[in-house]
């Protein structure tokens, strides 16, 4: 078998196992996989010599469509404030279409996330990578004066946490909204800059 | 006993619970707390009736400590955006502690939120019944501009979410900091308003 035969065969298997999760909701292995599917183990493991050759396939295809929309967004000639709203709100709705077209599995898969963190973090840092661009596009415009790239970075990950993280996107779903998103990126466009403007204080909890 | 004296048993029992929990690394029940105390189980269910009643004395004596600081801080006379800042960033920096000091029983405590919700929303309706007095007295100011004042809290409460929730406390405790609560804070304050600008846009992922 050439290598494109078995990257082939890795992709179809990844897509059987996450069917098969959808199925029976709970997780697959390779031994699973091979009896569900009524195929040699042999065959499974040609694909993925490891346990973790799996987990990270199911993790590459459920990544996939997030990442293919967060390119799309990066090749438009956008205005930075729309385009880091849309790099967001278009990764948001299929995170939400996914949880509301079925919430087990999408739980199921938040736990998985969670357990095989290090499978995710390729995506993480690519997602924190095309931040940094726009964030770069945005700052050549004027906005989050004076802050470095890293801490604009952390900022912006932070105030948006609830729109890009699975498991609060399944926690407080139904308080999320496009709408908000572009008012939370609006305030921060406008508003977050490295400028102590007296939020934190120096005096303890007394009038200045 | 009084009902003044079944209170105070009501508390010492759910501080040795959670005493007991610390310990072991699990929840606890009336049938543990009895055994583990060498007390009669008639004597745990004169202070709670119901396995409920645990639950709640329990959530009600981990939240105390919170309460009191919000309280401390509505009592103050600062200025709104120095008072919302230490509204948040003392609540933040309790959990915080909760969290470096003992980890497993911080999640086990989150584990029990997840599961007794219930429990919790008291508080949480009364911290977002104390935010909304601050966007009242911020919007006195100028601030947060024709946003309604729980259109305002949901997007406060969002923008600041990984300061106030406890899974996202343990899940990224080194990425936070009371310099960044601050940052963003002040943009909230400088940048958050009704009026769209610019961030959602109406033409897909055309420039305008």
């Amino acid at each position: 078998m050439s290598e494109d035969d078995i990257d082939q065969l890795r992709q179809r298997f990844a897509r059987e196992a996450m069917a098969l999760m959808e199925r029976k909701g709970e997780e697959v292995n390779r031994a699973k996989l091979a009896a569900e599917l009524g195929i040699a183990r042999a065959r499974v493991d040609l694909a993925f010599p490891e346990e973790a050759d799996l987990l990270e396939a199911v993790t590459g295809e459920w990544f996939a469509p997030k990442l293919a929309v967060m390119d799309e967004v990066m090749e438009t000639d956008l205005p930075p404030r729309r385009k880091m709203y849309e790099f967001f709100a278009r990764r948001y709705a299929l995170l939400r279409d996914n949880y509301q077209n079925d919430p087990a599995t999408f739980r199921l898969y938040v736990e998985m996330g969670e357990r095989y963190f290090e499978y995710a973090q390729t995506y993480i840092d690519l997602a924190d990578h095309y931040l940094c661009e726009l964030i770069a596009q945005a700052q050549a415009e004027g906005h989050f004066e004076g802050l470095e790239i890293n801490t604009a970075l952390s900022l912006i990950n932070q105030s948006v946490l609830c729109y890009i993280q699975p498991y609060l996107i399944a926690m407080i779903d139904t308080r999320l909204s496009e709408e908000k998103l572009a008012h939370i990126i609006d305030a921060l466009f406008d508003g977050m800059s490295a400028a102590d403007r007296g939020a934190r204080g120096k005096r303890g909890l007394r009038a200045a």
